[in-house]
């Protein structure tokens, strides 16, 4: 009698992360080991039905390689997308891709069932299946890179709201009378704290004061970006220092807020501006708690994601893995 | 054979509802309608266990002259609260009743099982059930008088979060560096938005305008009120308008971010606020709609609550006639 490797008498799951940039598969066990990955730029020029042919290609090359038996496929893309009809409804980073039928694709193409998610919420499903969120019943995922997003695990399960896009928390609007952001809304949270616009605050801060380290770390002011703050602010630069005092408030803000709403066991944050470490927790764990009612604050943890660079393709596993598969074609 | 009246045969309920200033209790039938009722009031000052005697014989004259059978005792109350363990703890409004075992007393003293929820959380299923919530999945509830609290109705269901406090919408933050609250946060929706503060900055605007109408319609400042804000908005005078269209960018604010946050079908405004009438809702529709995301605005109700001053006890009734009964003892 021989026994089959461990692998192959448990459940393993496909994972598919659709980005902008690079395409990625997985091969993930159930309880979120990647045993296989690959990764193929997107080169999104292409369109929709060019690229999920690569994806198809790549799929059958790692479920061929395997030696557990794949049962079901997930999938994480940006969205707005429809989970319950498999669309993709023209993300700002997949032009063209107009109510794609992305599942549908991908199920004629594998032969398997697929399920699919936004991204921040396939995200938050890693994090609480696999990763920061374990042993919670109340999570709130919030990332934090060139955009802010959100996905939310409330009473154990994934909560969508009425049309799949719950958890938009990067516009939760910190300041009613705060400038314009592209969702309409004034004084989002995004608009001042994302990567992106913590580089264009750093860069205004900058030209007022061309005397900084700040302002003179890069060779035009225009390179500043989020990581050019964390440097200035490692070397004690006044400048960089109260921009960044400015944002840690303005976070508290937003982390208070889903503190009240929410009543949320655990606050995990992921994306680049966990690089700051110690300089975002330390701070921001000490603003939350001042701002919060004490009988919320209680026990609130604010941490690290546990992923990273893998958090797409195990977002897509913990999608793929999720009790009842939501999409059945 | 002799047939029963029809209230006889259906499931019936005792609500109470108890409040810092009255105590009220009433019959109610499974589809929200009010057979009997009874008010008195609260007088702190005499102690739980004083207060709940009175509870008890209003409770027992309304269960003796009631001709439907009645199987189950709902009660709202201000919180904090401890619905699992059916306790009291020390709200703002019931001086002395720390830890108070509320759900064991009216057991012990009706013999009948007994469900506890906060106020706000009772009012949000009482608008779910029976009032302006009807036929949705997703609906938020926002009291605005006093002070500013919400209800969260997710899926279906009440969403209370870790501590049962889930739904402090009058904590959102909606100016980082706002004025301190007393929950310890800073510019908190309901520092601004109340009916409290709404007074409190009318009182600051008609200071600095005492040629204005909103500063000569009271014998002396003190006595501005919402209501004021409200007569001096109707004869169009120039300050109580700046300071309602300030007072509606601040809710809007609020509002967008509960959008963003939940993705709800429905936002449920009760409270002295709706006094306002047209002239809340109308803007606030409109300034909510623009300050959101479009895939997250669509669809979205924004409506006056069904239940004004029988709230409370219908609020109770929908605590009572919720399945399973989440309180055992």
């Amino acid at each position: 009698m021989t026994t089959l490797p461990l692998e192959a008498n448990t459940r393993h799951v496909l994972a598919i992360d659709i980005g902008g940039t690079k395409l990625a598969a997985g091969i993930v066990t159930a309880t979120g080991q990647l045993l296989d990955s690959a990764r193929i730029p997107t080169q999104v020029e292409q369109g929709p039905d060019r690229i999920i042919e690569r994806v198809l290609h790549l799929s059958r090359m790692l479920l061929g390689r395997s030696r557990a038996h794949i049962e079901r496929v997930g999938v994480g893309c940006g969205g707005p997308l429809d989970t319950k009809r498999g669309l993709i409804q023209n993300p700002p980073n997949l032009p063209g891709w107009i109510d794609y039928p992305l599942v549908q694709n991908l199920h004629d193409g594998l032969g398997l069932p697929v399920a699919l998610e936004n991204d921040a919420n396939a995200a938050a499903l890693a994090e609480y299946h696999f990763g920061a969120g374990r042993g919670t019943q109340h999570m709130v995922y919030l990332t934090i890179s060139t955009g802010i997003g959100g996905g939310l695990i409330l009473d154990g399960k994934l909560y969508r709201g009425k049309h799949g896009n719950a958890g938009e928390l990067g516009h939760l609007q910190v300041r009613y009378d705060g400038p314009s952001c592209n969702c309409g809304g004034c004084g989002c949270l995004e608009g001042y704290a994302s990567g992106t616009n913590i580089a264009r605050r750093a860069r205004e801060a900058a030209a007022d004061h061309p005397e900084s380290l700040l302002a003179r770390l890069t060779p035009s002011l225009s390179d500043i970006t989020a990581q050019t703050v964390l440097t200035a602010l490692e070397a004690n630069d006044p400048v960089a220092t109260a921009l960044w005092d400015e944002t840690l408030d303005m976070l508290a803000a937003g982390v208070a807020s889903v503190v009240h709403a929410f009543d949320t066991e655990r606050v995990v944050i992921g994306g680049g501006i966990t690089n700051f470490g110690d300089r975002l927790f330390v701070p921001l764990r000490d603003r939350v708690a001042r701002r919060s009612m004490p009988s919320l604050a209680e026990g609130v943890e604010i941490c690290p994601a546990a992923f990273a660079e893998n958090v797409g393709i195990l977002g897509a596993a913990a999608v793929a893995l999720r009790e009842p598969l939501e999409v059945s074609l």
